[in-house]
């Protein structure tokens, strides 16, 4: 058991997992989100939650950040009312894939006005997150590590410590986006040649899984195209943002992405289709629809 | 124990972990390389070397092809006399990458010559290979499997029975391929960014194998640029051999392959600098010549 309270702004599908594991180990948790559903979710586990942001950070030690993006972060934090609520050396962490700048600029901010931030970007999907057993590429503060360790161990696998200094944490995410926005473009041109090659998807997935071409998106989302199924567990719209912001940095640093600009261009198509909203696995219907290939779930 | 007399032709990394496999399993095992060294390895493992194609497949039961392609496969078994000297019904195993249609022809021709085929190309790579634990996507008649079950068990962790028609292994091999080439391609593009963004590129290897971004070949091929030891377990060319076989019949598909199209690039750039012989990895050497990034081994 701990004292510690803490807080999570934002109850999309990883922010609920983490904060429903933070109160299956105990700790006090208060939750925020402009949608009722999750809060409820939240306070059936035992949660608190709340209403504001202001309401949300008062006497907690650990503020935890998963908005969508940097932009939302700042206004929430900033604009309203988080960071002037919080008492002072307050740990906010900060979880949205951002740019490194924006990272080391935010946690500058939150820094000024005399709280800790750790540039903390997650990954390993809403299944894990729900087990406590995210990833989390971390730069920041020893104190503040210190100060907050029983909650990340609440909602973490693994805690990758990388450095003091902000933004090194957000660099590392930009490095798995690339490749997890990569891998999920080529499962899905995969299941496609496999399509038309005639072969059974299934058993696609079942060989694959066996050989070298294995990823982590393969088993993870070869089964929506297998399936026919694109709930989207995260988005189109997600890796649209995501490897636009790889290939922005890419570029800042005179760095040549084909394969990540390659497979931007595919979900910025998705999304031009209208299944920004849909499962990133959509991209496969994308290039179903361009090589006339018939996937599982598509009409006769 | 089993009475079956088995030949592997072409000892190359996978031919002759295969072969070593045989022989650890006790089932007589003659070998074919114009390369004398593999043959030595063999020979000490209690197996038999061959020096012509007619005396390597004679009184054999089963003949595993570990060859480079179908022209050299064509070239070894009609031209050059293995299957004039076969008994027949021998069962001849196809290994290598070859486009499906060739697969399909080359059985045909075994078959009309009063032999059994079966289409089976392996993943894995070279260490596997050693343990006697690839994987065999494989297509062709019941009975020819029946015949040669204990040598494929000896040689293989998993069997994958595609049908009985030869062409459906080499249709899964190609999807194999087009993943396991796009994601060394994709490694080497992230590392290439994560070095040039300043992070430590032994801790995004240990990062990456925690997070969604993680591949076979991530883990696989990733501590070759992290070592910078480009040592070729699996050649650049090979890859511009089979990320070539994949578009070419994507294209005869009318599906589109972007992400392969754009690894096939960096493959081929890299053997028109001299690497064709080098690590597949050395994609990333390319990388980051273009970006003016250093990678370790590297000179400073």
């Amino acid at each position: 058991m701990t004292d510690l309270a803490t807080t999570v702004i934002g109850l999309g599908s990883m922010g609920l997992g983490a904060a429903l594991s933070l109160a299956r180990a105990g700790i006090p948790v208060t939750g925020l989100d402009l949608d009722p559903q999750p809060g409820r979710d939240l306070a059936a586990a035992g949660g608190r939650v709340a209403t504001t942001p202001a309401e949300a950070v008062q006497d907690s030690d650990a503020v935890f950040v998963f908005l969508v993006d940097a932009a939302q972060t700042r206004r929430v934090l900033f604009q309203g009312g988080a960071v002037a609520a919080a008492r002072p050396g307050t740990v906010f962490v900060l979880c949205p894939t951002m740019p490194p700048d924006d990272a080391v600029a935010i946690a500058a901010d939150l820094t000024t006005a005399g709280m800790f931030a750790i540039d903390a970007p997650v990954s390993g999907g809403a299944a894990k997150a729900r087990e406590g057993a995210i990833s989390i590429m971390a730069s920041g503060p020893e104190q503040a590590f210190r100060r907050i360790q029983p909650a990340l161990d609440a909602i973490a696998a693994r805690v990758f410590r990388l450095g003091e200094e902000p933004g090194a944490g957000s660099r590392m995410k930009l490095i798995n986006q690339l490749l997890a926005g990569v891998h999920i473009a080529a499962m899905a041109e995969a299941m496609v040649l496999a399509a038309k090659s005639g072969l059974d998807l299934a058993t696609v997935q079942d060989v694959i899984a066996e050989c070298a071409g294995n990823s982590w998106m393969f088993q993870n989302r070869g089964p929506q195209v297998v399936r026919g199924d694109y709930t989207p567990f995260s988005a189109v719209d997600i890796f649209v943002k995501d490897l636009g912001i790889v290939t922005d940095a890419a570029q800042a640093l005179d760095t040549p992405t084909p394969l990540a600009t390659a497979a931007l261009a595919l979900y910025r198509e998705a999304a031009q289709a209208g299944l920004g909203r849909q499962a990133d696995a959509s991209v496969a219907r994308i290039l179903a629809r361009k090589a006339k290939a018939r996937l599982p779930g598509d009409p006769a």
